[in-house]
Order: C-alpha cells, then structure tokens, then sequence
C-alpha cells in the first residue's frame, strides 16, 4: 500500500494528524530509569515507553537518529529495535536522519536507513527525512527504493530553527525563495508517485514557525504530506498549524489532511512538567501526547 | 593543534593534498576476501587493509558512512574501528558523513560523529562532512565541538554531481548563485576558526567537475580548504583541480595548499583495473594511492 494511503488511513484511526518526535536525551530521562541501569539500556527502556504510552493516541512517531547515533553503533542497535517495536504496534516511523548524498551513498543510506533489514528481520522505519541540497539525482535512489517498498520520504524545505532564513530565505532573481524554489523540485519530482489520497511518497518538512511561508509552501506543493515541526516547545500556534494544512477541499487533496503536526519535548518529558506532577512517567507521556493530539483535532477542524 | 594545521602537516610530510575516498561495496571487494568471510568481516578486512596500504602514500582518507550504514548497527561498529585505526597510522580521517540538523540535533551529531568516543577509547575523524541548508545555527555545536577538540568540518557548497546544479547554480537576485551565498556563510562563519596556516577549521566540499565555480568560490572561501571530490571516476582533470587551490601566495594564505582532491573507486578498486593486473589487492591499491598522489602533485607544481 502507497506510504500517503497508509498514513492517512493511521490519521484516521487515530483521528488527529500528529506526530511525537522522540529525541531522547540521558539527563530529561525519568531518575527511576537512569538510576537502575547503564545509560544505553535507559534509554532504550525510555524509548519503549514513551512507544507504548503514545500507540493508542497518536498515528505517528518520529526518533531522532542524532540522539541515537551519539552512542555509537550501542545507539544505532537501539534505533533499530525502537522502531521495529513502534512498527509492530501499528504505529507510522519516520525516521528523522536528514540523509543526502550523491546517487551511489544515497542509494547505501536508503538501504541502511529506511528499508526493512532483511538479515535480522527487523522492520525499518515508515519513511526518512532527507535534505534536499544536492539536488534531484541524490534524492532519486531514496525515492526508488520508497516507491518499491511502500515507504515515505520528506525532503527538508523550511526549517523551524531561527537562523534557517539565511540560507531558504534567500530571493531568487526569479523572484522565489530559495525554499520556494526547493518546493517546487519536490512538488514536480514527487508527482510520478501520488497515492489514492492525492498525496505523494515524497512529502516536505515545512516548519510552522512562519505561516506566511506555509500558505506559498502549501500552493507549490498541493500533493505533498508536510511533516511539521516546531508545534510545542519551539513556539508555533494554531494559525501556523492550520497554514500547513490542505482545506479547500475542491480540486486538490482532501480538507484536513495533507500535514502531520510533530512535538518532541513538551510530550516525551510531560513528567517533568507541573501539569502532570504525581502521575508515573509513562501516565503522563500518555495524558501530553493525548492532549496534544485533541489540541490539533480541534485546529485543524477550527 | 589546529585542524587546518594538522592537515597542512600532514600534507607536508607525505608531499601531496590527497585524500582516498573509502566506499566499500561488498560486490566489489576481492574475491579472496568475500570467498572466505561473512560481509561484514569481509567489509572489515578490506577497509583494513586498503588504509594500511595508502597510508604511508597519502595524508588523507574519507570513509563514506553510508557505506557501513547499509549494514546498520554492525556497520557502525566497523566503520567506528576503522576510523580509529586509520588514526593510528596517522591518516586524516575525515569522516562523510554528511549530517545537519537544527542545534540541538547537530550537537548530538557532532558527539557522536566527530569526537572521540570517551566510553571505548576509539578515536573518531578528524573531521566530518556537513550540510548547511539548515543554517548557521544548525552548523554551530559541530564547529564548537571541533574548535574545542581540535577537529574540522567540511560544509557542502558545490557538491560534484549533476544534479547539483539545479539547487546549487541557481542565481539570486543579487546575483550570486546559491553556492556563491553558502560559500559566503561559510567563509564568514569560519573566520573566527582560522589557523597558523591561515585556514580554517570550518572548510567547503566544492566539486571539481566545473573550473569555473572552483574559481569564483575561491575567491569567496579564502580561507576554506577545498575538499574536492571528482577526481578519476567522476572525471574532472588537472584544470579544474588546479583552480581549488589558493595560488596567488601574496595576501592570503600559502599558494599550493587549500584543497584536498579525493579519488575513491579508482584507488580502492585499482586491483580491477587491468593496469595493475596481477599484483596482489593491496600492492595494486598501494600502487594507485602513490600514482594518485604523485599526479596531483604535478597538477599543483604544474
């Protein structure tokens, strides 16, 4: 089944399009794990927590490979087995690893990366986040091998961070953005691979900071998915939300779908914080990912 | 000691600026080595034995990540001791590996993909190949982790590829192309990392396949050293290598350095080769790092 098809049909399910990064990192974790084992088998432990605390309310989860990988292969074994075990809860992975290569690496990164691992039978993630900037030829063996396999891709077009400007922000002599005019290769390559929903395997990570570039994001490409970071702890609210989001319904993709809103800290660390206080940890990763996920149903219905 | 002038040394001594690209792809390693071993040793065994065969030829080598990637956890493993044992022969290891991410996610990164690792004692690169697209913000905890650890990174400007161009040779209103606007970046963000040879630690992937943006991003990236993949397989020759080096020797830095010219799949599989046949693996390795490296060396005094 087409990777835009088997994610709107786990949004469905769910009923809210939201996605809890899990970045996890030693010194946020609960002191009833860090105190009680080695440093990788808490994580690990916590990482199979906040999964199974989450599966119920959300559709998707998205580990963060830099807070893995900092522990070297140890990390990346974990990686492996928090996704397989995300997967075989039904839940949509998306890897966050922001690979890019020329066509040969790339080609090594989508076997590594993103495919299933046919040695030790472990399922890979749903789809990858992969950066752009070498162009159409370095993208091409992530989405071959998306294409083959039922998974997704999304390509970065518009960072969150603050000092994303000074490169996407750019003006082009044709007037476009420089994340305009990245759009725009994503919205022509991801057209040869449009599900029955409308959407591509080829999707966007399109930050909600700024929802004056969401609503020319979302004109350039009407097919694809946005995976949307900086809900939550980096600040964006509901008008930024709802920019990223397909609603009129009419010649393009379905209303209310199209997006898939991402936190990461204010979810994953919900322990930590005074509105979840007495409650044990995995109850309150639960209650926050719950919450968060009423919170952009009524956003998006809003 | 500084990167920038550790890498200088290291030219010095083995007399010219090149670099092996390691990408070990399990169908083309000796048959005496995949015959008689699982793949992941195999894979071992021929990156191990390719870094002792060039590395008293050559000052650099550039193990591709990806490569061990595809075999997941184990991979990693692998690449993480080859890297240290390259170290251990004295090698620059720069490790590509492409990663970045907003600061947070860098900072991890950079923990886990260029320093050494506290917990095994194995030694990472000396430096890491990075993307810029997401900004300085997402470039600044790797330089702080290299300016602190006397390591160094190599940001994609102008990657060698042909598809680059589409991102990459775009024209800004201001008329610069988009890899003339990340040069700049590059160059002011790494002037406050400049050695005693006069580069930084913060250098610039530029593709050697097009002369003509060598030189105008020379012109911008004084200080950066070039890493410049293309050579041999990708099929650029002497004039675009030569116009990756700073050659006026008078207000800038020294004329002859500032770039480093990667060959891989014409080193590590120059046993294929019909021009080596008969030598051993390693001796027909050994023999195309030493003609690469004395090739080079005629291009720079030519």
């Amino acid at each position: 089944m087409h990777f835009a098809d088997r994610l709107k049909q786990a949004i469905d399910e769910k009923g809210s399009p939201v996605c809890v990064g899990l970045d996890p990192v030693l010194e946020r974790l609960p002191a009833e794990l860090t105190d009680s084992l080695p440093k990788i088998e808490a994580i690990e432990a916590f990482c199979n927590g906040v999964v199974d605390a989450v599966a119920e309310h959300v559709p998707c989860i998205k580990p963060q490979s830099a807070c893995f990988e900092r522990y070297h292969s140890e990390g990346v074994a974990v990686y492996d087995r928090v996704v397989d075990r995300a997967r075989k809860l039904g839940l949509i992975v998306i890897g966050d690893a922001k690979r890019g290569d020329i066509g040969i690496s790339s080609a090594h990164y989508a076997a590594g990366c993103l495919l299933d691992d046919s040695e030790t039978g472990l399922l890979g993630p749903d789809a990858l986040t992969v950066n752009a900037y070498l162009g159409v030829d370095g993208l091409q063996p992530f989405i071959d091998a998306a294409a083959e396999h039922g998974k997704g891709l999304f390509a970065l077009v518009r960072t969150s961070n603050p000092g994303g400007d000074a490169i996407q922000g750019q003006r082009l002599a044709d007037g476009r953005t420089v994340a305009e005019m990245v759009a725009d290769i994503i919205a022509e390559t991801g057209a040869a691979h449009v599900g029955d929903a409308g959407y591509s395997l080829l999707g966007a990570v399109v930050g909600a900071t700024k929802s004056e570039d969401a609503v020319s994001l979302r004109q350039r490409m009407p097919q694809q998915v946005f995976l949307v970071p900086g809900f939550g702890a980096q600040g964006a609210g509901a008008d930024d939300v709802r920019a990223c989001f397909n609603r009129d319904g009419q010649d393009g993709p379905k209303a209310g779908y199209g997006a898939i809103i991402t936190a990461s800290r204010s979810v994953i660390y919900a322990y930590a914080n005074d509105a979840h206080a007495g409650k044990p940890w995995q109850a309150a990763v639960a209650d926050a990912a719950k919450e968060m996920a009423e919170q952009v149903r009524t956003i998006v219905n809003g």
